[in-house]
């Protein structure tokens, strides 16, 4: 099995309240946008995010097996996206602007436990993105990932 | 703010299963592997996955703001990561050699209703993998998807 993922898929309580993050606040043009269904960003090399509208999300996992009457939508947890930034200021700017998007702030940018720099946002939906300047990381041209330790803070 | 995700990282109440499955059961070689904290893997052009102790994700998150005795560590939720595969056979292959890694079957793989083949197959620490054939999806060489309707299921 190939170390890949293609897509990443996330049920979405809320998909109107998504929409009105990412496109209209953020302005992320959207891969495809079917109302009350899916809604697809591409965001990164052969990579696109799925926000899936929950009950769908739930019924597609599930295929038809639960017989619970109208259990509430899962929501998404345990997991963080991260976006990695050049610079601690550019960390500051790019959370500013997931909060005047309609984000909500769970971390202040603050120094990071790994060496560098970085501050978490929630999605209307309370998605986690955090926003991150590590100085140990870096890709190279055809992709490869170079994660090197920095001194903790 | 650009429409990018550098990691992705799941929070993982048993790294050691974790590492069971991934690295032991599907030859994944690790890109950092810090047993009792992190076990990172390249899954993309530029993209990692990252599997983080539990108590670790939720505190490097909460700030130390959180003052719960003992709270159970949070598990992964209303997220499937996808991997496509270029037939409806190597679709079985890969769900049934994650079975034999250790993997625990969602969804028989199966007619999906968006016109392809997918099954569902959880990591250990109940994380969904997707494994799909989907004929309407394809990645150019500069890593731009494209997704196009196939008649549904």
């Amino acid at each position: 099995m190939d170390k890949k993922v293609d897509f990443i898929t996330l049920a979405t309580p809320d998909l109107d309240a998504a929409r009105a993050f990412y496109r209209d606040g953020l302005g992320w043009q959207p891969l495809v946008d079917v109302p009350g269904e899916i809604l697809f960003f591409q965001v990164g090399h052969g990579l696109v995010l799925g926000l899936f509208e929950a009950r769908a999300f739930d019924a597609d996992l599930d295929g038809g097996v639960s017989q619970l009457p109208d259990p509430e939508p899962t929501r998404v947890a345990g997991l963080t996206l991260s976006q990695n930034a050049g610079s601690p200021a550019e960390v500051d700017a790019i959370a500013e602007r997931m909060l005047e998007a309609g984000g909500i702030l769970r971390k202040r940018p603050q120094a990071a436990a790994f060496g560098g720099y970085h501050g978490h946002v929630a999605d209307p939906n309370g998605v986690v993105w955090e926003i991150a300047y590590n100085p140990g990381w870096s890709v190279e041209a055809d992709g490869t990932v170079r994660l090197e330790a920095v001194d903790p803070v």
